[in-house]
């Protein structure tokens, strides 16, 4: 089965995602034609994966302009306002995730592009759905090449460990972390995986796990505390995670869990592999220590499925992400070919 | 609130329990009458936590004897069938779990007890009701011996990282891992407990969280894969958790989840002790490599509270229990004082 469409434009340049939030249970699609639908959907995790929310928030800036010109082709409506539309939907949506560095990225591009377009609403507007696309594109394109790239790590009879969803799922091509798995199936090797659940949104479980099967890849899931004791066991060829934002020093933003992981391969000497576009680095952060943590509510942590686990009135600590020193990440895939950590800054600057 | 009595007798010794699978949402008890009835809710964790276990089984035993009777008093039943009813139940007993060692130990008393007493079945009937309760006793005693021997572990304003549920809920008494916590609070110093919630079956987040929410310890749930961000943050004063099997070389068989926990621990050079009586220890398995350790079903892991939240078919594996090497522990809190796990077999030998 091919890959699940996670994105595409309606045939009105609306935004049509795949709910995220109900998988594995359901495939459903949503469409989405305002600013604060794509923010909540943001927000909400129907749309997640760092170079995933970049597109979204990219094709969510375009919902500005369609509204305001409404029925009419938007052509009475000067520049100034669209501007200003455009400005206060990248606000919006920037604020939807702080961790991801994808997000500013791809609004940067699209505020960029809106200032450097002359005429009025509907010639901004269509810029920017250019521009949207050309996101959608390249992150397509970055995603085969990041396979390209890791294809070597994955030999034949491979067994890869992973964390969260960096997959179809999380990009609008084949993944980042699982872009090589895909690669070397597509080569005709056999390779499994092994998905950490990913407690407490279950990324691994949920969506992992569902595009690896609907892949015909052999996918087993475990949970996160069973990781440490399956490296222990020797068959794990690597681990390969995502990134949400990648410091200048090599220090990795991730889903959290990723540090916990990343010390038990250390420990184990199996090699830990981050894979990751381009636009995940950020060279305007030194270290990650600086890289700001999202917070989530604590009702993802004290149920599951809208049924509650833990006591009423329990405190919570639910960071969503957490920093994997760039001392244990062997290499960065990145779709400009493998680099070490310490090589980020130099080669990317 | 006093601890929740997790297990007694009826009037009639038949065996009480609080059913642990329905908490924190419910606090039911259960009236078991037959030895299957005692081996079920111990496979199904309604009784959990290596010394309860061990508590159950013996009081199990008695069913067996209590149900032959019927309604007389056994006075006409000979000693040889009692044998036989005692052997039957200890084998179905025996065959609920295969890590913890103290369910084991405690059958063997039962059994050793069973073929000391002379006279008809209600004679060894009530030979193995008073040897059942000084199991229990005994083990209400341990966890205060446990509590006074890691009391020094534990200065006023401690934060202690545990995992699964090793407190009141697993045994008769205080708990193991719990108990020096209880002890500090009764001494009046301020403790505070971050509990894993320990997937696949959330003892932490329902068990853990419940009972020290109950006795008025704070206590805050993090997902499993949050311990390690948690222990670079620095304040965590120690982590402390139980045990199922110790090995004569100090190597430790606890629920899974543990070793990550232990590698993370001595990434940042965090105290990491495991609390346990002597039971636990097994000189007759050199190291943890013999322990058997039990996998237990896929849907534990799909799905939670009757929930599906992975794809149906996926692969899954699932031990229960994990080993830690006795190299990544700080020292064993045994009723028999503070040891290193180097010296387990020279201590306890």
């Amino acid at each position: 089965m091919p890959i699940p469409q996670t994105i595409a434009w309606t045939p009105a340049h609306g935004v049509r995602i795949l709910d995220q939030t109900l998988l594995p249970l359901e495939e459903r699609y949503l469409k989405l034609n305002t600013v604060e639908q794509v923010a909540e959907a943001i927000e909400r995790l129907r749309v997640r994966g760092a170079p995933l929310i970049g597109i979204a928030a990219a094709m969510g800036v375009v919902q500005a302009l369609r509204r305001e010109a409404g029925d009419s082709d938007g052509a009475a409506i000067p520049r100034a306002r669209a501007l200003e539309l455009v400005q206060a939907a990248c606000d919006r949506l920037k604020a939807t995730r702080p961790t991801a560095v994808n997000l500013e990225w791809a609004l940067n591009r699209m505020r960029r592009r809106a200032e450097g377009t002359l005429g009025n609403l509907a010639t901004v507007r269509d810029a920017l759905i250019a521009e949207a696309t050309n996101i959608w594109d390249s992150d397509r394109v970055m995603c085969d090449r990041i396979g390209a790239a890791g294809l070597a790590l994955i030999p034949d009879g491979a067994t890869i460990m992973t964390h969260c969803n960096a997959g179809s799922l999380a990009t609008g091509g084949i993944g980042t972390a699982l872009a090589p798995v895909y690669a070397a199936h597509a080569e005709g090797r056999r390779v499994q995986v092994l998905a950490d659940e990913t407690r407490p949104l279950l990324q691994g479980s949920r969506l992992t796990a569902w595009e690896l099967t609907r892949a015909g890849i052999v996918c087993t899931v475990i949970t996160d505390g069973m990781a440490a004791s399956r490296l222990r066991l020797g068959d794990v060829t690597c681990v390969i995670v995502g990134a949400d934002r990648i410091a200048a020093n090599g220090d990795v933003a991730n889903k959290i869990g990723t540090y916990g992981l990343a010390l038990a391969a250390r420990a184990h000497e199996v090699p830990f592999y981050v894979a990751a576009p381009r636009s995940t680095i950020d060279l305007g952060t030194p270290d990650g220590s600086r890289i700001p943590i999202e917070e989530r509510r604590a009702e993802e942590v004290t149920g599951l499925g809208g049924r509650r686990t833990a006591p009423v009135g329990i405190a919570v600590w639910n960071p969503a992400f957490d920093v994997t020193p760039a001392a244990l990440i062997t290499a960065i895939i990145t779709d400009d070919g493998v680099v070490v950590p310490s090589d980020i800054a130099s080669r990317f600057g």
